[in-house]
């Protein structure tokens, strides 16, 4: 069936069914818990909390984001949510309610729609986030995006307890979760074609397609006193940047010390260090935080978390990779090499 | 120059720096007011208070809301932001925080994106509302998602003191704020491509470019006691449809008594009444409240309001438009007729 054939208003009672939600509302039923006014009135309605209101958005366009022709919808629902709740992880905030906004052609199929949505519902439910409402537009091409709201405790100065990027110091430590690089080989896996065979493929595909954001580990950092983090999404060296010109200061990276998976060197042997430098949408945390603060979290920790650098004294705003005997890399969009000496 | 030209953070800095601000934001560099954290990290953040957070998101996408040869990027901003604080206005909250994303072919120009966010900056300086931030995306079509945050407050029994459109009952009066179908009638001129020449022309055509979402009338309205309402957004007849189905009521809309203006009547005689049924996107409030409550909202309030209807004891969930003799007529997606009498 195709969206054209049912209209914007039938699809969204076939979705909010899939919530056990009647549209329109039937008079008098009761909002979801967690919302004061539900779905089908001008607006959603929750309550809010004394603190700190975090806000992101992130958007999926087809042939830009993703290739639909070789990605599951509930794959690409599950990714457009779980790439926001990335974003309030990095930042050590729990989210909250998301509005979804799907801009579909007439020939878009409503089966489809409905594969997208349980990627979100299964997303959404993963990480304790209420899908609150949205839009449906018509669009000559897909797009999926999610603003996500969440929140954060304020300091007693009545600044919020979050991670930013800003907050990077000389002698930091730099540390990374879980495994670099996967998400970017899995996307090499896709646009080569070919059917994923061994277990190491699938697993880099299924990162790809299915990256799990850090959220209690950025809940667990901002505990223990990180006050720093970015997550991986750009790449670690882009992103890492970012935290370098925030903060002023210059970035150490230890390229031999970077988690490497033993399915990504299985795969791609001789580029598992490039991919995990500049492979882009690990989802991963990086967090820079003095080496005491780091110390515990990698002692108390349920993820792994791998000291990978160090901020340095020296005025600056960089990020350097050097190799085992302190010698600089150059890092470029295909990969990395060796600097020349001069 | 076109945003392939200088990609996304070139066009993020170029747009930041209409707001004065630095992009990336420098070391220490301070929050504007009402963000504890702003652009240039994972989320931004802003304060909460307590009582109840208002959502709503809406998208203009080329070619199906607007036609950019024929609008100026300048409406095209207005209206993205316009639209959603008319959702505000019709729950009686107050707008707070808006996050942008934009998805731009890579032939986009530059200019045009500047174009586009002085009209979101007007219209969120006429409204109060802070951009805090978004998202830019590559795109084959352009597109404008802005999702926007309110407040209201909640009643002692934890209830959001809110308009909602399933608090309409038998006795209550129908009213509406301004003129209706002024939009429509711009829609229509802009449609035909003449040159608008006659003062008429220009108002109908502004009327539908930039609309003034009610805002003050929304407060104002809960502050009387108004408890349901919803913007006339899809056309009169339709919204005040899903009041019907929402609250379980007979609506009886009279005909005659609809806010036509003159400049309507006199660019539009024959149509004029048709426009004002079922035009859409006057961004008018559609109000009701029980008769003492509409009488001092008609006797005390700034903005023009008209009462055109009443909310009928027979049970059902339906518009009917009557004429000057109470006669019933069907209003038609091309316009409105007598009914055949059977």
């Amino acid at each position: 069936v195709k969206v054209s054939e049912i209209g914007e208003f039938g699809l969204i009672r076939l979705l909010a069914a899939e919530f056990g939600l009647e549209y329109p509302p039937a008079r008098d039923s009761r909002p979801r818990p967690g919302l004061l006014v539900d779905i089908g009135d001008d607006a959603v309605v929750g309550r809010r909390r004394d603190g700190a209101a975090v806000w992101t958005t992130d958007t999926l366009v087809a042939g830009v984001h993703f290739l639909p022709e070789r990605t599951a919808w509930t794959a690409t629902g599950w990714k457009a949510l779980a790439v926001n709740v990335s974003d309030v992880a990095a930042m050590g905030a729990t989210p909250d309610l998301a509005l979804v906004t799907l801009g579909l052609p007439g020939q878009f199929l409503v089966e489809n729609a409905i594969e997208l949505y349980r990627g979100l519902r299964e997303a959404a439910k993963a990480f304790g986030v209420t899908l609150a409402g949205g839009d449906i537009v018509r669009s000559p091409v897909f797009f999926a995006t999610v603003a996500l709201s969440g929140w954060a405790r304020l300091t007693e100065l009545g600044q919020p307890l979050a991670m930013t990027r800003g907050a990077a110091r000389p002698g930091d430590i730099v540390a990374v979760s879980g495994w670099l690089g996967e998400s970017g080989a899995g996307l090499k896996l896709l646009l080569d074609g070919a059917e994923a065979r061994t277990a190491a493929q699938k697993r880099l595909i299924g990162r790809h397609e299915r990256p799990q954001p850090r959220l209690a580990l950025g809940r667990e950092a901002i505990a223990h006193g990180v006050r720093c983090a970015i997550d991986v999404s750009d790449g670690l060296v882009q992103d890492l940047g970012h935290v370098a010109r925030a903060s002023g200061v210059i970035i150490r990276l230890d390229a031999p010390r970077l988690p490497l998976s033993a399915s990504l060197k299985q795969a791609f042997p001789r580029q598992a260090q490039s991919l995990a430098l500049s492979g882009g949408e690990d989802y991963e945390l990086a967090l820079v935080a003095p080496p005491p603060v780091i110390e515990r979290l990698l002692r108390d920790g349920d993820v792994p978390v791998t000291a990978i650098g160090e901020v340095l004294a020296d005025d600056g705003q960089a990020v350097r990779v050097v190799d085992e005997s302190g010698r600089e890399v150059a890092v470029g969009p295909g990969g990395w090499d060796h600097f020349r000496s001069s």
